[in-house]
């Protein structure tokens, strides 16, 4: 298990997040990636009130950020290239795959996942709010629209590009799963294969059962629980 | 002028927008890292109804696609990641100056542009819908939120990790433009000047008037007012 406390690399996480957050935090994606690369990790854990000093490592207060001695950086899309780099197995070395990949990152986290992020919002966050109940029909069919431009996109493919698996396909899976309190990703039966492959790959599902242990330790206890 | 009908490097553009988007449209970035980078490109215009097969080259029908015959990519974040490899001008090559300008443009399409565009579409394309007017006041404080927290990092550098303009600026600037029909941009006077510090650059100048020379040339005519 590439989770190591001595490890040179060091990313930030939550202690503990709200259980529609579980499995969603954007450490799952950094997590992923170092368990396909196999490169041995430790984690900073980090309260809902982060110390002030944070925004000086992140100006926008959001985890993860990665350091390993050379680089300190945050965005999962730089963290995942700079990862890709030292695998091949997440991305191409030859100048059309490398670029087609890292081209994928960025249209899962600007051409989709505004989209995705906005119904979330809508059905989580502002639920019971006159506008989100005006709004939400239009944002579903948003939502729809970048759904069925991915289903067209992978057709059969296996993967964004075709047989293999890349950032790319990572960042997507990822950014897919901000959909799954809904019924539409299941609406397009190749996407919803897609993410289905992606979560069944056992560098995901260690990278899960990580992020969710540390929430399941750190459970707050209820009020007049205390020990 | 890096523009050349002979040019390896070919771009995406429309042929013409409405005005709210002249000056906005994507295709401005790749453009202004093409000038920075002082290489020849071509375009290609598209009209607003694109051939359904430009969703082959592009599955969210947006602007710009690049190629220059050894890389076919969309996305304006890979664009210029991939110029910004064939000019140090615009990218480091050291990992962490490199990578910090990476990061920067993942910040600005995913951290900060969503915020800013949920605020256009309030006030452009959605303006006098009820969730609209419901919504902007929860919408214009996200979108000032993100530019406080790029004002207290900017601090008084010129540029996003200091002295060195990279992709990273370019991208977050803009960005940044995205909010240019409000007063929000002018209440960080640090944030204002490092916007209109990019807009100074030549290159800037150059590519904007030739992304609004476009348009001007390809106007439509008034009904009845054929030749």
């Amino acid at each position: 298990m590439p989770i190591n406390p001595n490890a040179d690399i060091e990313i930030t996480a939550f202690r503990w997040v709200p259980e529609f957050a579980q499995g969603v935090v954007r450490d799952l994606r950094a997590r992923w990636a170092l368990e396909e690369a196999g490169l041995n990790y430790r984690v900073r854990l980090l309260g809902q009130e982060r110390p002030i000093e944070y925004l000086k490592e992140q100006p926008f207060d959001q985890v993860p950020c990665f350091s390993d001695g050379t680089v300190s950086i945050f965005e999962t899309g730089a963290i995942l290239q700079y990862i890709g780099e030292k695998s091949e197995a997440l991305l191409p070395r030859d100048p059309q795959g490398k670029y087609r990949a890292i081209q994928w990152t960025y249209a899962a986290l600007n051409s989709v996942e505004p989209a995705l992020i906005n119904l979330l919002l809508i059905d989580i966050f502002f639920v019971g709010e006159e506008w989100a109940k005006l709004r939400r029909p239009g944002a579903e069919d948003f939502a729809k629209l970048k759904l069925r431009r991915i289903s067209e996109w992978l057709s059969d493919k296996s993967w964004l590009e075709g047989d293999r698996f890349t950032i790319g396909d990572l960042m997507m899976v990822t950014t897919l799963r901000f959909l799954r309190h809904t019924d539409l990703v299941a609406q397009f039966p190749n996407v919803e294969a897609f993410v289905k492959r992606g979560e069944a790959r056992p560098a995901f599902q260690q990278a899960l059962s990580d992020q969710l242990a540390t929430y399941a330790e750190n459970q707050p206890q209820p009020e007049g629980a205390a020990a």
